[in-house]
């Protein structure tokens, strides 16, 4: 099979990879239908993360079940599936709690490199979840979508207790940030702020439900939020940067009692244990346990009530890998869905 | 009228202060029956926090009402009151929402000094809590208690979000870690760990409700904690210190998906961000919002259901604070409760 596959910090290469093959009764193979470019891609891409060995790359993915090893019995051959980043097994005492990403089993679906054409997914059991049949071909990007960005939006407005009446506000406008305006929307908030100084993310920010953008970051923003909620700051607030300065802002828009929900990938952050202290806000966050949210998210979308796949903006074949970096890389693309090149 | 006053590291002094007097409609003074001294008092003491000039010490209270300003209708002259070391008015939307420690009124009672005979309370009517009569004299230490190290401990033990059939950590054997073990009972915890390493703390905490005691520290504390839970952690950790070790220690000894309640005053801490996103673990702290339990902590003890009081294992005259800093300093004595001279 191909994939992509990167070599060093701005170099991705489609190239020839072996097969995966079953390792584990409990593993299964799936085909993949679609996958996508990640913001967290962008770490390894910008040499944030280093690059040691040719790595595949991809952990988000819907696809057909192509093979089953003997212990799994929860989906079957045929079945058209979405799972989440993390393999769970979803049934030890941590994933019953619903913190499927810190399973006491827990394995890296991403390791396989689902920016390919066949991926193997780890305790599949517990990881994958069937849609209730063959799904339309326009809800391909939004079950796309669930496997990650959803996901993790969604985690971020239910750690940041997302709820009828609240005021939310969303900390950057990535796909993740902008899918939180989704899940803040969905979970009944009253007023949704979303943080974007970028047109069509607004735009797309205000579609999903936002009732108010604040372009100002750092210090001004978090003057801009008061401002706009009688001086107390929002009840919830959505971190989805990673950084020290994504992170400030957030806990420093959220009032007194109120919920900081962090979903960037924290790199290089630093918290002030006096601010903290004093500042007086629950934080929550972490690698969202997307296999919580699955079922409920696959529902919802296959009712057509949400349309999260809206945040891909660019289609590209997989052939095409090295270009959907750049154009994320760039900005020049919120998210780029990446279809197999086909026989 | 008399009080402590701190000069230097050190160097607390029992001397003549003038009386306060009503500067707001919406004051009280009250006369104090007992008073105390705090573990963070010590940081002044020790230095740690500077001292720039002589300064009223003492902000946990209990006494009677003497005089009211003409705004207060809900404590009257002669009442038995307890309150905070923050005044709070107790309607703003933060103070509804159970956040009184940060009021949009927010005043420090403590800058009264309540080490002293008399001391003003601001904001009297969301302060104070009036006792359903005049307390039997052996309920006294139990109400000062709640005045701040029950209150602090209960809301360590709430934002750790204790409650039936949960395991339960305490890092820090002061006062307010062995109250936040007799709130853990209280809150129904199935099991109760104390990390001491002090028998006679160790017993007051096995009277309070521990199950277990731990004596180690830092990583192998936690170890312990991760043997005693099944390699999970403990559901909840309250953290009764504020160092960078203890903070550690807390959210280290906390399962996924668990919950921190901090309530150590920070010094010097600094969290690395990484390991809190993948600890995912829930984080609640800051100056406990005393006002919110005082209502529930007073009927507990005026119905002997608890005895906070225990952690006051010598009673000294105002007059020798020196010695009671002294003795709490030196680790002598837990807490020490201070009574007024007399005539």
């Amino acid at each position: 099979m191909y994939g992509a596959v990167i070599h060093a910090p701005g170099d991705v290469r489609y190239e020839h990879r072996e097969d995966p093959r079953l390792q584990q009764p409990t593993d299964a193979i799936i085909r993949l239908t679609a996958s996508c470019v990640c913001g967290s891609d962008l770490w390894d891409y910008r040499g944030i993360n280093p690059v040691t060995q040719p790595t595949p790359m991809g952990h988000e993915y819907v696809g057909i079940v192509e093979q089953v090893g003997a212990a799994v019995h929860n989906v079957k051959v045929g079945d058209f599936v979405v799972g989440s980043f993390f393999a769970s097994d979803n049934t030890c005492e941590i994933c019953q709690a619903g913190y499927q990403s810190r399973c006491m089993h827990l394995e890296f679906v991403g390791a396989g490199g689902a920016q390919s054409e066949l991926l193997r997914v780890p305790l599949a059991d517990g990881t994958l979840v069937a849609t209730p049949g063959m799904p339309d071909p326009d809800l391909v990007p939004s079950l796309l979508a669930a496997s990650d960005v959803l996901g993790t939006g969604w985690f971020g407005a239910v750690a940041a207790e997302v709820g009828p009446g609240k005021t939310v506000a969303v900390v950057g406008d990535g796909a993740v940030g902008l899918l939180a305006v989704l899940a803040a929307e969905q979970l009944g908030a009253k007023r949704i702020i979303a943080m974007s100084r970028h047109a069509s993310r607004q735009n797309l920010a205000r579609e999903f439900g936002a009732t108010d953008i604040v372009e100002e970051r750092g210090d001004a923003g978090v003057a801009r939020i008061k401002e706009l909620t009688g001086g107390l700051g929002a009840h919830s607030v959505i971190e989805a940067v990673g950084t020290q300065e994504s992170m400030l802002q957030a806990i420093r828009s959220t009032r007194p009692g109120g919920h900081v929900g962090f979903v960037g990938v924290a790199h290089g952050v630093e918290l002030p244990g006096e601010e903290l202290f004093y500042a007086e806000v629950h934080l929550m966050g972490g690698p969202a346990p997307v296999r919580r949210f699955l079922p409920d998210l696959i529902e919802r979308i296959w009712r057509r009530e949400i349309d999260p796949g809206k945040v891909f903006d660019l289609t590209l074949p997989l052939s095409q890998a090295a270009e959907a970096y750049r154009a994320m890389d760039e900005r020049r693309a919120i998210k780029v869905l990446l279809t197999p090149d086909g026989p």
